[in-house]
């Protein structure tokens, strides 16, 4: 594959600059679907508790390769690893095209619609689309490997280490990104430490011994955004009140509810019949578009939950540390007794429930966990030797919240019982 | 009006916090009109040249707030000028509101469909909103009052300098910020030091003379600014595109095409119709989704021209240094003649024509010069005292371009000397 | 006291500016002591291992009474508290003031100088000094109100925790500022945060709960510079031969040594009989000058000290996880046998013997702990709620480590056993 | 020469790290003439003006070295140029060295005992020295051919350029590290870019067109920098008290004067006979601990100099806008007569007379302009270009200023003439 004659570069405010310079990686990031990454945000709806969080997961996806250019172009000086050069491509190309196949609302989408956004990027490596005709040109079979590293699948575990492992640069650029763009301090760390201490294994990629501590700092700073940023109450508020727009939609569409409002994708996306092409239509700004719409559908819940997550009038939360199954139900019955739906207006959330984590090493569906090179070629797992992420590993500080509307709280007909739990909150006792 | 009992904070990349401390200003942040801020970007076209200026006018607009905010502050710690209470809040409300009426895409809107969005703002204020009658709360005639700044009639010219002058709160906000988001460095000046050397006059707001320096920093960041970011010629070729396809919109509707994706605002919008109401609807995910379902309308026009937006297939540029009226409509007269619309596939751009400016006193619609207090009172323009300021004033470095797009090269019909200064540009001899 | 006709500024890289508004503080600023700081700095002999730290103790005082400042000032516009004019004013200068009596190099100065710099700081107070005239000024007694805050025995809690407790302005401003010196990034952590959730109680400080994560982040910043740069061995190293220059100058003065160079002020320093005046003299220009001139003193150890530290060649350092007396005694017995004297080529160092450390509650000696307040009014002490702390002040990382001069190793009459421990350092079995 | 087995790195707070792959480098960093720029600052007496001023032309020696590196890894990567490796090393030592030279507080003493650090770097590289030992090592006539580029005398412009131009790497980290320092944010401009638009011609190295307005950036900031910090008038005052200082020993050890205190190094250099030994033993610590002893000299000008530098009772200042040769002998001569020695006690200081410098192309004394690469390979000086060059190259603001000791104001016998001047300065009428 052809370099460019000339080295491209984006300006980045995390990075300072991301450098492009092979032809291959500059076509993808011109493609249609690689664009399209621009109408979907990197943080889905943090931007309703922070609203500096307004960054697109195209943004993000650029920092990603860059950061893998980065590393590789380190092994490469050091004489580290031995990758070929179509090694080198695909795994730029992956880090590229990792999250191409996200949806607008990611998270909810994922809940409603299943299907992870990994599969869809894989989609859309191996579809019909400009991307796959771009990858096409290297060599036969490259799409393939491209969208192999993504579903985990391909035999290098170096590729995979550098996008989808407990230390990769995914995480890496959306900690500084997510940091750097809502101005919280907790997401920094010292990225060009690590590059520094990675050395590519046949096995993986592992860190140097002697940079263990930034390591551990780059797990505190995964550890603070996690309970920060990530978790936020208010944002959870928002997920819900879209994961609620969802369902209403697809139980009206399924009981054959005339929409005054409806395009075609949308339309797929309900039927559950999504083809890659339909999928590549749908960002957040058709769903907000349709959001707004929906407004002034005849549907009084659909058109109340669609003017909350537009203007923010989002659900009041309370801690629900202790709410049994049956308590549960039972505050159910009686918001349904007295006309709220409790399908669509009571809610509680577990935010383990979510696509962040703290680094548990062990955990069955983990990611590869990060090894420690010592002096002599010996590897070690670092929760075994930093006390410091033994003791993140262990901590769950996670609280369940109960979600509703505050207007419930006017509702003259709720139950004294009911309010008190709305207001208060169930603690443990 | 009542203070809030505890002050709430905002989180924010520049200023590091944003405080509130009046319910007032709480309320209006949560109104819808407010909030429709969110889903406006403060750099219209700029993200598709800088990834990073994704952010929203609701993000500027807490800024002013802020600034304005720090500004009393500092004012009344010190004991200078003497506003009332009720002046203080008509600030604020003024530098948070300023921008509420801006349509999506800013710029090309107001040059399409006339009207500035102060206007807007005004009838946003002044109409039948939430904003309204949160404003309407504080006391008769408060409405008027904040919008008599934004459209600069108000009496007290304290108030019109801190929002609307040559060194007002929304240009230091939007400088600091679109510096921040881009990434690039030339926006940083010493908004602390700026702030500490303001005076506020019976006459308006000046600047202490030993902040004379401060200022000059100021100027010449506003002055790269200008060039490096809002006059970048990749932003104002997506700015063309955009005008022709708002442009084929209006004409194809007064022509009574029949558009296979319509909704109510925009219909009113191409109609020239729009009431306040409809105005509100209208935000850059709407739009958005237009062009993209407009991908597929029968016109082939229109067509091509959201596809070339969304998908960042920008027009091509040459420099047109020295083009005359008459060679231009040869030109145009060359492309049609072999099937290219001139009026949609080619433009001159003079970048003058732009809603951001470098500081020119004594220009006839010049807002508020920028004075300088001396230690015995007297007042100066301050290019009378800088040289540095009297030099960047009378630089006038935009650039004509020409823009067509760049699949036109390809076309054998095209005669070879059109193709030559397609390729070329035309330099000053 | 009066306030200044205009608030004074210096410019400072951490705070952006530091604000003084009373004559009294300017005045202390200007005070021969206090300028002498400029002439210590802040992190000893760390400015060998991190270039950047060069910064004195006279920035980081500065600092410490700004941080302080602002947080009077919180307290008095948000009505908390009710702290006295006078009680504010002993606040601000027992800030500014607390590290005025800091020796140069303190560490190394206190361990064989005894006495710690507080109680040299309480003289300087007290004692016929510029600043005793200043402080003298306000009121009967200031002076010995301020020295009651350093020392820890002023009956105000509120006041000993500003500075003087675990979560103070000075450890605030030190890891802030050591962080931006050096530049890494372990240092930062959110000060706005911070000083609003403080609040004063009759019985000291105590943090809002909500600021929980803000606590945590500062002291996972604290735990981080701790291991990362106040505990790096080289840095360690450099602190040992200094210790060594001093003990070597002090036994020699003791013997009757002709010193070819003498000042007064280290004359009484090695006799032990500084006066306040004498102590005011000794400063890190002075030392280092008399360093110099002693590298062409007769006696060959204290002249190869000083070569050493003033050139850098500092002793070399491995592991010595597991060394008993009886193996360093005959270490020492080794070495002296082929004529180097173990009192100033052999160390064992262990880091916990530091003025720095990690947050340890219920620790005989502990400063007032971090409390927590509820909702309620009740007080927790924070690593009761935090895993986070729980786990950090559990940790000792610490590791003893063996120093001597890497020319011991050329030696050939060194015997072999103790080349190869000198080589490989002592590794627990 | 060989290269490092492992890359060694230093934590900078302005590059982030230095890298140093060469045992050259490491050796010279580690060589005593190399650490005892440890011991001078790179800004004078600046830091009494900004405290943080007070890092090391060690510091900026190894910021410059790392510029100059990244450049010339540039260039190879981009295949510019054909530097062979021992031209690669004279660059980076010659970056590395050309300060090694400096003075304690240099420019005062350029002033009095002149001859400028560039001699003095050529002889210390030249002359019996660690330094000229490892270089020695490299090749024959290696340290020559590094003394030739500090000294300009090397025949390659490149290197030249590098080191010794209107954009060269000396300026570029002193402005950035200046700025960080401080606190100040003149000095930012896009390093990054800069160094990728730079371009090795056989004539030196020139700037790529389309880096224009970085280069403009930079010289906005050097313009700033050099009114707001190096030409700062409390700095200037601190500049001359020591100035005064050191003309006052002077003239006493020349009468013959018995010195209380006096060393080796300081006594040579007052007979005016300084070896390259006697000079590497001048430092700042050395000449701040004379100031210190010479507090308690006999001599009372020479005493009073002394304590004001130390205590930072610096001299006043009032502009002298207008003052002639005439008055000024005239003020002389009415000091005198009431007994203040006017060879002390009076300046007038022309700021225009310092080592920094505007840009102003075409002057005769002029470093190599920057030259701006065209398309076609033609070369234009910046200021042609760049009317904001232009504007900044004519710019002389600096102002004269009358310094004198404020204590003067109280001797009643000074005449009221006289006293008016010095209150209120000469203005031009």
């Amino acid at each position: 594959m052809a370099r460019l004659q000339e080295e491209k570069v984006f300006k980045d405010p995390v990075h300072r600059y991301i450098y492009v310079q092979d032809t291959l990686i500059w076509d993808l990031i011109n493609s249609r679907e690689f664009q399209r990454l621009r109408r979907i945000r990197q943080l889905g709806t943090s931007y309703l508790t922070f609203h500096g969080a307004e960054h697109s997961r195209f943004s993000h996806s650029l920092g990603v390769y860059e950061i893998v250019r980065r590393i590789l172009s380190q092994f490469e000086r050091s004489g580290f690893g031995d990758l070929s050069e179509e090694e080198r491509l695909v795994c730029l190309c992956a880090a590229l095209l990792h999250d191409v196949g996200h949806a607008p609302f990611s998270h909810s989408m994922e809940k409603i619609f299943g299907e992870h956004h990994e599969a869809w990027s894989c989609r859309i490596i191996l579809g019909d689309t400009e991307i796959h005709q771009i990858l096409s040109r290297v060599a036969e079979g490259f799409p393939e490997q491209v969208a192999g590293v993504i579903c985990k699948t391909h035999p290098n575990p170096v590729a995979i280490s550098l996008i989808a492992s407990q230390l990769d640069a995914d995480r890496m650029d959306y900690l500084l990104r997510d940091a750097y763009c809502t101005g919280v301090n907790y997401g920094t760390f010292d990225l060009d430490r690590i590059l520094r201490v990675l050395r590519p294994l046949k096995s993986g990629v592992v860190v140097k011994e002697s940079g263990m501590h930034a390591v551990e700092d780059y797990l505190m700073s995964r550890y603070q955004m996690y309970w920060q940023i990530y978790f936020h109450p208010v944002t959870r508020s928002a997920e819900i009140v879209l994961t609620k727009i969802l369902n209403r939609a697809k139980t009206l569409y399924e009981d054959g509810y005339a929409f005054a409002f409806m395009v075609e994708p949308i339309r797929r996306l309900l039927e559950g019949k999504l083809s890659v092409e339909d999928y590549l239509r749908l960002d957040e700004a058709l769903m907000q578009a349709a959001f707004s719409q929906w407004m002034e559908e005849k549907d009084p819940i659909l058109a109340d939950l669609c003017e909350r997550f537009l203007n923010r009038r989002l659900f009041r939360y309370v801690p629900a540390e202790d709410i049994s199954g049956f308590l549960f139900e039972q505050l159910r019955a009686e918001l349904a007794a007295i006309g709220w739906d409790p399908d669509y207006y009571l809610e509680i959330d577990f935010p383990s429930d979510l696509p962040y984590d703290v680094y548990r090493p062990g955990q069955e569906d983990e990611k590869r966990p990060i090894l420690l090179l010592g002096p002599d070629g010996e590897l070690e797992e670092i929760s075994r030797r930093s006390e410091i992420v033994r003791s993140i590993s262990g901590i769950h500080s996670g609280q369940n919240q109960l979600y509703y509307p505050a207007e419930l709280l006017q509702d003259k007909r709720l139950p004294d019982g009911v309010r008190k739990i709305l207001v208060n909150g169930i603690r443990k006792s």
